[in-house]
């Protein structure tokens, strides 16, 4: 008989990503203060104490949570010349993502920020700015990132639907303009 | 002799506007959960129990504060031509402004999400609105909104010098393009 699989090291990854869609649910939702690990190893269906085992505090949970989702995918698979149009579809889609709801929700609490700025940096910041390309790419990786967190901040709490409706195409010819800069003849 | 003018209201009306800046000191640099009536009181020199009497409650000290932050001239004083410009000045000159920081820094919470939500529809966004003119203003309201919410939330996170400035360049620009919208002839 072959013997099974060992199921350990598969069953620890999978544990590990319902923890990590679980904490940016949470995180999301109530943002950094005031979400808690009970709440979060219940929705992930594990027991806390384990939660802790794979990350130790709630800021290095915060902090893989928001990386992972960084690195998700959806956001740089489109092509450049539809950049803004795609953008704003999800924007209009979702109305909102875990990733800007994170950033939103948690940027008042200290610790939260200081994890955040540095995430920003070394990761959302120059992986927008090396898809973007040459001129300017982290300036305009910034423009990106702050009409993104801008949409997201205001559309929560201004959702009149002729206005925001208008402003999305305003927002996707802003974004498609910034990632043109980069390509010359396509502006 | 001439008698003394009443003293009474003039002090009222000063200590009713000293409560409410040091409120917004403590609102823009805590947010909302965090910031305390006592140290708020504390700032303005006054009782925690006057405070109380004049303002009610930390609720309604939170939207009186922001209603005369969103009041205060600056924003829309200058000219139109040079909206842009100004605004851009103003956010590298200050960093940061306490009614941005004080709606960036409270979104994460219930409470003061719904007075912001409400006072953004009342306030900001309808002054913005008739002081730009149509076409669609509410929309170019809202986008001029989302691009300060924007800034202000990653150039704290984000403090490189040369990015930041050359972002500054693209948030004058954009949001002079917001303005000249309603401009024949000035775009």
């Amino acid at each position: 008989m072959d013997p099974k699989p060992p199921p350990k090291r598969r069953n620890a990854a999978q544990t590990r990503s319902r923890i990590l869609a679980a904490a940016q649910e949470e995180f999301a939702r109530k943002g950094y203060a005031q979400a808690g690990i009970r709440d979060i190893a219940k929705k992930a269906d594990v027991a806390p104490s384990l939660l802790l085992r794979y990350f130790g505090t709630k800021a290095n949970l915060f902090e893989e949570a928001l990386r992972s989702a960084m690195l998700s995918p959806g956001l740089f698979e489109h092509e450049k010349t539809k950049f803004g149009e795609h953008m704003a579809q999800l924007l209009l889609e979702e109305g909102d993502t875990n990733l800007t709801a994170m950033v939103v929700r948690s940027s008042g609490d200290d610790e939260a920020k200081e994890i955040l700025s540095r995430l920003n940096k070394t990761h959302a910041l120059e992986g927008l700015a090396h898809w973007l390309g040459p001129p300017n790419a982290r300036a305009r990786a910034l423009n990106i990132l702050i009409l993104f967190t801008g949409f997201v901040v205001h559309c929560h709490q201004i959702p009149m639907e002729p206005v925001r409706r208008e402003s999305l195409k305003w927002l996707a010819r802003t974004l498609q303009a910034i990632v043109d800069e980069g390509t010359p003849g396509a502006a």
